[in-house]
């Protein structure tokens, strides 16, 4: 994320502001805001989809990233494609907008299985993902007391990041086996999250292989258990842009990628320029004693996101080329940020 | 913040979920929410304005907190009363609730006083917020034109944590007579933000004595200077529960108190006991290996706020005690926290 502060302390231009209910301007005055740039977005996005289909993967991004159906719909050309959420609000906003091929990919609450059926019943192909016997069981019986199949993804810790059982767990095929017996073993997903501490392009090479070959060695174990494995689903915005080789994965998945931000910058995915979510804020202090600038942006407005503080790098990049005449000024942000 | 899982990957009790449209309990399946006990709030916020009190100060709440007006009709007993606000969204809400006394305790944005004025207009007190000769000239200039005085604080530094003038600061008095010219020159504000940093009562008793001195000495400045000073408020949830003695103040501000929260308990301000907002969350993974367990609540239910870090302290509690038959559990989260 990067802000764009406005110079307002040196000149009293109240008479420029327009009212709130004007369209919004990058010169309005209701500071801070947040600015999507298009053209970035549409460039972030060609960008991976064209990795995608030189390695023949189909992408299923991420949309918690963006939280928007408008920046969604950049992503298949206006038509509802698949796509992966993290939060039943998520997929209900989504599945109301004609989204039909939905990964819930975040380990699934018992609980929350009336709600991902009557979304089934709308129509929706809804895949959970789990990494326990007991989570699925509670989704065979759901499924079976339903009388509707609830596909289910088995989740795979290929690095220690989070969640998952890893390639070689031995409750791996009996899990398989408990949902395949209700007709809900759907597959695979893992998650590279370790490769955001990934600081070359070889450790990111070599991310994307490990998080490949944990996706395509768990299929086969329960491939060769006798158990069907539709999909295996591999993916982060780190990996994705790695990969070299994607033989045996059904599915790429990624979302950070839609605006990009400082940690990908940091890490070298991409460069500052293309990071496509700015925060438009004024600056409302100076503390030359200390090089500080003080913005109206606090914590709400620019996120407490520390992502970059492994990265020893600057917390947010300001950008201060519209409070000067002269060229752009881009700088780190102090390493110590205060909030309001 | 305490986070409070409910066990679920240990059973398939799909059948007690409520439906989302149902008034929701605490055994409610949509996890994660955020519970405020309205008990323990009542006894946090008893507590300070025993305190104000005591010192004789009244107290002028930062609401920027809560963000909640059922939560702020608990400040004064349902009668609107004075409040500090952190952005113009907040004031307009509480204005438009019946709060009449509103100070907007951040450095102001020129180009935001023409809202400032239209709250001014509608008949609401509103106090602006400067620290420099530029910010100065842009209010006396609206506050001319609008026909209307804009009553303004200068903010002072009393600590070096944010924005403000040192209380010897040179250009202090001819701010004032900027203000005092056009009728604006309300009187001045300080923050002691380092307090959150004092980790004993007495380097909190400290840091309340310096706030008291910084702003009374900047005040006495104006005043020698022919300039009146009406207001001179103080505040900081540390240093408001370790002021022995206000003379001089003319109020105390504080917002954290409301709730609490794990900075404030680690560094003595209150106890875990005094917090009294909690996020239910449901426990959907465990990695026994590394000692997680994981929860559906993400970065955005439990925030990211790392205020703890510098304390060396756990990120959020977990009470384990609706997870297990036995005795409640807490104990601190892990310290690298993921998020999904």
């Amino acid at each position: 994320m990067t802000a764009t502060p406005s110079s307002t302390t040196s000149s009293c231009t109240t008479s420029n502001a327009t009212p709130s209910s004007a369209a919004p301007t990058l010169a309005g005055p209701d500071t801070p805001f947040a600015v999507v740039d298009v053209h970035r977005t549409r460039h972030d996005i060609a960008r991976l989809r064209a990795r995608a289909d030189r390695l023949g993967v189909p992408l299923r991004p991420h949309v918690k990233t963006a939280k928007s159906l408008d920046a969604a719909a950049l992503l298949h050309d206006g038509v509802p494609g698949p796509v992966t959420v993290s939060t039943l609000a998520e997929t209900e906003v989504f599945a109301a907008a004609g989204y039909t091929d939905i990964t819930y990919a975040v380990a699934i609450d018992p609980h929350k299985l009336p709600r991902v059926i009557a979304l089934s019943r709308r129509g929706v192909t809804l895949r959970v993902l789990l990494d326990s016997t007991e989570q699925a069981r509670c989704v065979a019986a759901a499924a079976r007391e339903a009388g509707i199949a609830v596909p289910a993804q088995i989740e795979i810790d290929c690095d220690g990041h989070r969640g998952g059982l890893k390639p070689d767990a031995p409750e791996l095929t009996g899990i398989g086996r408990v949902l395949d017996d209700a007709g809900c073993l759907d597959g695979v997903l893992t998650h590279a999250g370790e490769s955001y501490f990934a600081h070359t392009d070889e450790e990111r090479r070599l991310a994307a292989r490990n998080e490949r070959d944990s996706a395509v060695a768990a299929a086969g174990r329960l491939r060769a258990g006798g158990l069907p494995v539709r999909t295996v689903s591999v993916g982060s915005t780190p990996t994705a842009h790695a990969a070299e080789d994607l033989t045996g994965v059904t599915e790429l998945r990624a979302g950070n990628y839609v605006f990009f931000d400082l940690v990908m910058a940091g890490l070298g995915v991409c460069t500052v320029d293309d990071l496509a979510l700015s925060v438009v804020v004024t600056v409302i202090g100076h503390r030359p004693e200390y090089g500080w600038i003080i913005t109206d942006g606090g914590w709400m407005a620019m996120s407490r996101d520390r992502g970059t503080a492994a990265q020893h790098r600057g917390y947010h990049v300001v950008d201060g080329s519209r409070s000067s005449a002269g060229v752009p000024v881009t700088e780190a942000f102090w390493p110590r940020v205060t909030g309001w």
